[in-house]
């Protein structure tokens, strides 16, 4: 059922009145909320001051904290009034108020959605999971006995979340290699990437209090898209016991529109069939898989030089993890942990069943075994200086198309 | 050098005016700042408002960051005027100024000093590191082969951090016996604390900027007790390859009153000597260590009940810890990890080298092979509902220790 929309460009854009992702974006003024709709943008700061919006909580807000806090209603209500606002029932009056508040996507530089107020990462794709463990551990089982029983997890660095295009800057750190006596430090020489979707968070809980996964809707707000930069010599040497640290800490980027879940639910499909079944805190009613095709390309300093387009090295689908958002989601607060409006909760690394659909260049390299060829000629085993990964999804084709556009990222020395 | 106040009960009391410790407390009006002076809070928001204090970060703030993010210089500024109204030399009006300010401390409530931003946990006392790896892995060398060389640490949950006296409700999750087949999911029956200080964080840096350690103390503000409650059977199943997750975040308690490094300057001692020698990032060229003595108390129900006041299980002393304060924020900030305002850095659980020294009860009690045994004639491996445990530090002695004061929490079903 497609909508269509009187707004220029907005229809078969993948930013049709079916997709509506918030973001905050920046022109000369201060930063503020916008939706995007084509290849624009509409600042809702000023449909507020017009009384075409009555959600105060967006008015010239610095993030969507505030938004995300006050919960279903609020989501719902602003969705049914920006599709009336952008479809054909649109009065003259509301189409040059909407007119007016347009600003063109290429003139306005995008800020971080949301305050960050937590950040989890799960590790919930087993085919990442199962390629990790027989590469790290060749020779044992490749999945840890809990794999199967819990969506494995752990908290990241919340200030570390950067928006899409922020650069990189190359993380210094101990590795040691293993036939060496002691470590050294220096530049990583395994820069990577992890392919993830992340989940954004509503109301929340208070502390001590569980949430069953069927109530994940009430909670969740929509997915972006998440590179987990990795550090994989850093992250080998320092991650036993207690996990990953500076290994991911020095940069995970997002991509800069939040994607709402109901803008999703035409593309939610059949739950992956866990084995064993989970315990009943983790087990669901519904369905929470989504059919949402992604790709991870890369353009060096080579191929911008001689204007060669990015170069897509992996192609995969979400709809395979293991896990799924209410059973992460049910997980989190089943110890009664407490979750906040802002909170970034990465999916896992989402990788399928060929080696050109994997997430990571560990597992498409084969953690160096394999040479990644790219159209300038050049090959890559991990990140060199001047290296652009762009992460790109989208739920559908054609019309209806929801895309969420880019996560990108350069390195630098 | 003692500091002689007017302050009624300020001298010898462990918060006379070389102490000053900052936090948010609250009577019947709203959470504000304030600083302890012997029985007393003076409320900040009058001296401010009296002209007696120029810092506008404190007046009338919901927590300390803004005064955190202010730096060293208003940190040492606002002592120097504390030291001085407080002082034998503070005037006639200044000291009635000052008596108006006076706040109970009784009367009040303490709240969260501040907006916890990051939560980091060190894992630095390298007795406790090794008696855990005893306890864990017996048969194995107990030390991990990167412990010697950085300090071990993990990310952890902002929104779990809560203040002394927040009830603490015993978690739920899954635990798996040795001989299981399978998981259960239920109440932790292996809740354990650890025994912790926290270093709070001023300015920051930017994104990609590293800070070398003799830097720390332009960064670091201070400490408070934390009290790392960790449920030992939910860790025991989740915690590989991600480390802790669930077993930490359902609630980890802090000490109200932040104590500054500046007041715990004549109790600088001698650095640990570490073998090997650090890489030359983690080199420090001033001593970081700090003589700070710490015992954890117990009281259960039937104690409370019999009127018993709570009883000693363990006491030692923060010197020994292998990584210094300096040592772990340069390593937090080696790879460009931005460091903000209210960040939380636990230190690692604080234990000596003799059993009455640990810091946890899974090395009081040996994993439950020795019972804990209490005036009450009671015994403990774990915590049961109903147990009080009180963390308390101070250092120096006499007229002029500086006390921490404590860290409490209440075990709830």
């Amino acid at each position: 059922m497609a909508t269509t929309s009187w707004v220029p460009g907005a229809d078969g854009s993948g930013f049709g009145a079916e997709n509506l992702p918030l973001g905050i974006f920046a022109t000369e003024d201060s930063p503020r909320p916008g939706v995007a709709i084509g290849p624009s943008i509409v600042d809702l700061s000023m449909l507020i001051r017009e009384r075409l919006i009555d959600d105060e909580t967006l008015l010239d807000a610095r993030s969507l904290n505030a938004f995300l806090a006050h919960g279903p209603g609020a989501w719902r209500s602003l969705r049914t009034t920006l599709q009336r606002l952008f479809g054909e029932a649109a009065t003259p009056s509301e189409r040059e108020a909407v007119t007016r508040a347009l600003v063109p996507r290429n003139a306005a530089t995008m800020e971080m959605p949301i305050d960050v107020a937590d950040y989890v990462d799960f590790f919930s794709g087993i085919e990442h999971a199962t390629n990790l463990g027989k590469i790290l551990r060749p020779g044992t089982d490749p999945l840890q006995p809990n794999y199967r029983y819990l969506p494995v997890g752990y908290h990241g660095r919340a200030s570390s979340i950067v928006v899409s295009d922020t650069p990189v800057r190359r993380p210094h750190g101990q590795r040691k290699a293993l036939d060496a006596p002691a470590p050294t430090f220096g530049p990583s020489q395994m820069l990577d990437i992890e392919l993830e979707l992340a989940f954004v968070t509503g109301p929340g809980n208070k502390i001590g209090e569980s949430i069953p996964p069927d109530k994940v809707r009430e909670h969740v707000y929509g997915y972006v898209l998440l590179n987990d930069w990795s550090a994989r010599d850093i992250q080998a040497w320092e991650y036993v016991p207690l996990g990953p640290f500076l290994a991911k800490s020095f940069a995970t980027s997002i991509s800069p529109w939040l994607v709402s879940l109901d803008a999703l639910e035409p593309y939610r499909v059949a739950n992956r069939i866990l084995d064993p079944e989970p315990l009943p805190h983790l087990r669901v009613s519904e369905n929470y898989a989504y059919d949402i095709s992604l790709e991870i390309l890369i353009q060096t300093e080579q191929m911008r030089e001689q204007k060669m387009a990015p170069a897509a090295i992996s192609k995969t689908n979400f709809r395979e993890m293991y896990w799924n958002v209410a059973q992460q989601f049910a997980h989190m607060t089943s110890n009664g942990s407490r979750i906040r409006a802002g909170d970034l909760f990465g999916t896992g690394t989402i990788s399928g069943h060929e080696p050109g659909t994997y997430g990571s260049l560990i597992e498409l390299s084969w953690r160096g075994a394999n040479l990644i060829a790219l159209p300038s000629g050049e090959t890559r085993t991990f990140l060199e200086d001047g290296d652009t990964v762009t992460l790109h999804g989208w739920a559908g084709s054609g019309a209806t198309r929801v895309d969420f556009g880019e996560v990108r990222g350069t390195i630098i020395a």
